[in-house]
């Protein structure tokens, strides 16, 4: 089965593809889209050996001129300096403002090659092919692109669409259990914000998806990106709405940050602050208590270890206060109202903070 | 006499204002605008000691929190490293994506600042204040920001509009000579491209010009300014018709290359450029030969040396085939069919070029 999910931006537009064993037919998927001929693969160490040689072939066999670059693996490569390596490379291969770069691996190698696309030559041509869950779900959709300060994580960027996602849902076969669950966090969460029966399916079929059965993982993933893609095209810019993707953040980017990005994933920090966030709501959304057991519980059945890390609480506050999206000085939360509804709120207090990681921590 | 230009270009419309004396309103021109009470002055080490302080000091009083970065003048600063050393103040000094940047100077700091403003946080607001007159006329409209590689100029950068241009035309008085002359070839260009009564009025008030009369000032930038905001509002990114305003510049960027932007000031290469353009054209645009002889006494007249460098020409023609504006590997030229009309050519060949040139250096 596959499925074509729709971004709505105006002369942005375009189309998220989602079925297992899309990489073979990459150049029919692109040549509508009447991109340059020139190609710049960005993909990194670990997917490079798995599938950059197949994507160069079928797209050079289709007569694209490719060049290949390869980036260290994890988050290190969001950098200036890496960002700067890889802008010289492509003057060198003489790529002019109608070549394209294609992004092929996970959110990391999306961030950076969708930054380089924005503002080489003044922004050229952009393809997604994410290789993870997290990126299939999240990090490929909706035109955030960015690399890292010492200061802090995606403190530099821009919001810059691409022309089309391309994802394989094969290429998740060889992703390791505990990155895939990763991405089942943010999945989770599209359930909690946005819609209920995706919830409720998620209860019912999770041991099909953890087992990465095809067609449970394609509806899911499509769905996902049906929620993303909604959430974007009516707030591109994240001037309001789009901030309901941030459930679980506020906490989750506060613990990746005090652990310096070395313990968890960032899905499994998220889990974390979904639990803290949901605890949250019941007191000042009006969750049900019944609610915010079933999202734990959810999070628990997805393999999550749920406890806080053991650092101090202002350790903590002072992360969530020095986060981009809190930089006028107030916290903000997502909140939910009920399982598929949430809203943005000012209202939770430091102590209410602390109570909540508290009980997470007995 | 204060001129109001507006750029439109929907929800990224802006007013350039024009005037002498307008660097003391600038908190009132801001206010309208409702931006962050956080600003960073971005500008450089010529213009700071004359500007900088009087500048943040008024916006200081009005209740703006201020910061001032001072890079090192010259084109060496539009670098990758010299723009992370900004990024890294400005998450230091708790920029939020509220703040905004204002650019305080020449070209070098419009379109340094303007590349941060365009990235950092994703994007914040930036304001030009222009002290040149080739930012004045060309640099500070438009919305071309960008930074250099050593591969090339301006090889990385995006279409990011200001929120206003604010051209004091006093700071022109402690403009060196040679940097004036350089910002009237631009001026000049204006004429030829799309305005037969600008060039006209420019052959009869060169003097007054050339000598900062106020009046004659004010009413040439501004009709500047109108010719390079109607070009843009029909083609921002430059997919077309904003290929104009390159009149001159194949020849000229070359010049700079070969000459390793040591020599030339930007506009004295576009001078010999354009004389070589305005010679092309009458073969290949049915220019007349009294109009070449126009645009060449004109420039003359305003000082330059319009004998080309005596460099190669297989160097120059490298050097115009590596143009990022040429990278499909053909030669692009615009030429004019009379004064006031242009168009873009492909027509041009390596022996026309080669022609025009010899002619220039006898």
């Amino acid at each position: 089965m596959s499925s074509i999910v729709h971004v709505a931006l105006g002369e942005r537009s375009y189309d998220i593809l989602i079925r297992d064993g899309l990489l073979g037919q990459l150049p029919e998927l692109l040549r509508p889209l009447k991109l340059g001929r020139c190609c710049a693969i960005l993909t990194d160490a670990t997917v490079s050996p798995r599938y950059a040689t197949a994507v160069r072939d079928a797209l050079t066999a289709a007569a694209w001129s490719v060049s290949v670059h390869t980036v260290p693996s994890g988050e290190s490569s969001k950098s200036l300096s890496v960002a700067g390596k890889l802008y010289e490379e492509l003057a060198e291969a003489r790529l002019n403002r109608r070549s394209f770069v294609l992004a092929l691996g996970g959110g990391v190698v999306g961030d950076l090659a969708g930054f380089i696309a924005a503002t080489f030559l003044r922004g050229v041509d952009f393809v997604q092919v994410p290789t993870t869950l997290l990126a299939m779900v999240d990090s490929s959709v909706g035109g955030k692109v960015a690399i890292n300060l010492p200061q802090g994580k995606n403190l530099v960027g821009a919001f810059y669409q691409p022309r089309i996602v391309v994802a394989d849902t094969a290429t998740l076969a060889s992703l390791p259990e505990r990155e895939f669950r990763a991405g089942v966090a943010e999945v989770i969460k599209y359930g909690v914000i946005y819609d209920a029966v995706l919830f409720a399916e998620l209860e019912r079929e999770l041991p099909a998806l953890m087992a990465k059965d095809a067609a449970v993982l394609g509806r899911v993933i499509a769905r996902c990106c049906e929620i993303k893609a909604d959430v974007v095209s009516k707030d591109e810019r994240e001037s309001g709405l789009r901030e309901i993707l941030n459930f679980g953040h506020t906490v989750g980017h506060a613990i990746e940050a005090v652990t310096e990005y070395g313990t968890y994933l960032h899905g499994e920090a998220i889990a974390i602050g979904m639990v803290a966030a949901a605890r949250l709501s019941q007191k000042h959304g009006g969750l049900a208590e019944a609610d915010v057991a079933r999202i734990e519980a959810l999070l628990r059945r997805a393999g999550f270890d749920l406890q806080p890390p053991d650092v101090s609480f202002d350790q903590l506050l002072d992360a969530m206060r020095s986060d981009k999206k809190a930089r006028d000085g107030g916290l903000r939360f997502v909140l939910a109202r009920r399982i598929g509804e949430v809203f943005s709120s000012d209202a939770v207090s430091e102590s209410d903070i602390k109570e909540v990681l508290h009980v997470s921590r007995r």
